[in-house]
């Protein structure tokens, strides 16, 4: 097998840590002798061992002479963990495989150079694409200290997410319903708006068992959520925080009483800041987001440039209606020209229903 | 080369006929000897030769013993041509592979039997699927007498056809409406209401050289088509039908004066019945429609029961806005499970646009 398969491997062990490592990332290793794999594992949540350390630690073989392939250049400080290079050098291995570099400024090169001074070979970028790829929240989060945003509605072939009268019970088929559900335990926050809590009152946490709940975030510019509603009431199992402008403590004690922290950002005109909210989201850890907004703060989400993705699914069916509601709504753009920009769009069938992941092109102009 | 493979080339032979057979099929035909391709040709316009017989009488050597590959079952009775399968016996040819049999009742198994009857071996049903893909046109024309109605919309990934101010110059780039332009050749006719004439004026017309125009029919109940409208100053130059429930001689003069025909049909509650004009529709030959409606009418139509397949366009943008409009509209279904169901959807990429085609599922209700 060549390098580009072995570091494939390696991707698929990092994968087995996705949704437990946030906001650390997602890493695999793999140690061949031989042409043999003799240990493969990976970082598997956040706190504990690298992916490289579990690796040689759980190697039952001598290890001299062998390689190393990892997604991630070996961090060589001290963080939650011993930097990685000692126990590489310790070990006995003499060439290393690396699928990308670290773009954090603790690590970004000096782990490959560390190596190469103690007379191990080291060879970057392997299979580099795909291992950027796999970390593009850990990249984004640790280059802009805010969370990457995944804005994800399912929509008719017609751009509805629900029907005039509000029914939208259900858009998507099983499949993709539970695809949403991964995605809740892939990403470490989730969003909605106030109007969303008051409509469906969703708990908006992973049903899947052995997956975990992402950290709700409820943009409630006027403190309107009712204490009753179930992202308060089990806010003591799952963390709710419910971002508002409202600055008084004795309106903010009710919910925290019940376990929601309640955050006060700026105004941005008549609504929260979602800039600065974000800024907020960065500094409490949170890495990354899937925004399950209506069209109103999907609109702002997007005016403010705080999107990165777009997830959407468009289900085999049409709604009409003059006055159903669309996935992005708020006042929109007036020129055709003027249009937010998807990018390299990314198609899948699932189940009857079809996802198309973009990316959004950031514009340069950003306040 | 296997049958298969003898019968895609004649798939592809049909297809060069696209557009200029309405409302006949598109037929394609390769005669092989000793493992050699010795002929082959289709189907090239309304009124014109057979594939089979174009094949035969282009052929410069002797057939026989040779094989046939056909599309379509030959036919076997006088039309605007003699009978294919006449030539067939006369040309030597002793056995013929038919990719889909014809399912007009004047041919329907007979020509194959008349083949059999005259010694020659047929082999039925070879790429059947493509064979019927194919000509789905003519199969729904011959046997609901109907037109096959596409309804083609372009939006941006949030379900919207214009801005709020109505701009939608453009959604999709200049592939995907070159592609348009196609289908304006390939379909007969096309379908636009009469505020999408008081909106835009299109001209409607294929403006790819070498193609042909489809006849436009635009659904103007109350007969409000201004006469200054590109359609109907240019309706000598491609015909333009303009429907409405209109019936005094003297509103309808100064439309037919200027080369446009006006149809009377019956009016369902307020509006046209789009189901009779449909039938009228195929009584004078318009074996297929491209609807480019807006969502007023794209929402009747689907009510009507009148369409089979939707061409949906997303372009890689969003444009947000509570009051821009969106591909369907009218009333709307109100409860999710009464959607229009669509199903078997075909995704390709069009430079930056993505088209998805769907079949609409037929409901049994129909009135």
């Amino acid at each position: 097998m060549d390098a580009e398969t072995y570091m494939k491997l390696a991707i698929e062990e990092a994968k087995k840590g996705e949704g437990f490592t946030n906001p650390n990332p997602m890493v695999g290793a793999v140690i061949v002798k031989d042409g043999r794999i003799i240990s493969k594992d990976y970082h598997r949540k956040y706190g504990g061992y690298h992916a490289e350390r579990n690796a040689i630690l759980n190697c039952r073989e001598d290890m001299h002479g062998a390689e190393l392939y990892v997604t991630l250049e070996p961090c060589c400080h001290y963080g939650k963990t011993p930097p990685c290079t000692e126990i590489i050098i310790e070990s006995g291995i003499k060439k290393v495989y690396i699928g990308t570099m670290d773009k954090n400024s603790l690590v970004a090169g000096k782990g490959a150079a560390i190596l190469r001074e103690h007379g191990i070979e080291v060879v970057e970028g392997i299979c580099e694409k795909e291992c950027q790829e796999l970390n593009k929240i850990f990249f984004h989060y640790i280059q802009t200290k805010t969370p990457y945003v995944v804005m994800k509605y399912a929509m008719t072939a017609d751009g509805k997410i629900a029907t005039h009268t509000g029914d939208s019970k259900w858009i998507t088929g099983e499949m993709a319903r539970e695809r949403v559900q991964r995605s809740r335990h892939k990403y470490m926050g989730i969003m909605a708006g106030v109007n969303t809590v008051l409509m469906d009152d969703p708990k908006l946490t992973c049903r899947i068992e052995g997956m975990k709940s992402p950290i709700r975030i409820i943009c409630d510019t006027h403190l309107k959520t009712p204490l009753s509603a179930q992202v308060v009431q089990t806010a003591s199992e799952v963390p709710t925080i419910i971002a508002t402008i409202i600055e008084e403590e004795e309106k903010k004690k009710p919910y925290t009483d019940l376990g929601c922290q309640v955050w006060t950002v700026p105004a941005d005109k008549t609504h929260i800041d979602l800039k600065a909210l974000m800024k907020k989201a960065g500094e409490a850890g949170i890495d990354s987001i899937l925004l399950e907004g209506g069209g109103t703060l999907n609109y702002s989400a997007l005016k403010s440039g705080i999107v990165q993705e777009v997830e959407m699914y468009i289900a085999p069916k049409i709604f009409g209606g003059e006055l159903a509601k669309t996935p992005v709504e708020g006042q929109g753009i007036a020129k055709a020209a003027d249009a937010f920009e998807l990018k390299n769009p990314k198609i899948e069938q699932i189940g009857e229903d079809i996802l198309i992941t973009w990316e959004v092109e950031q514009c340069l102009q950003e306040s």
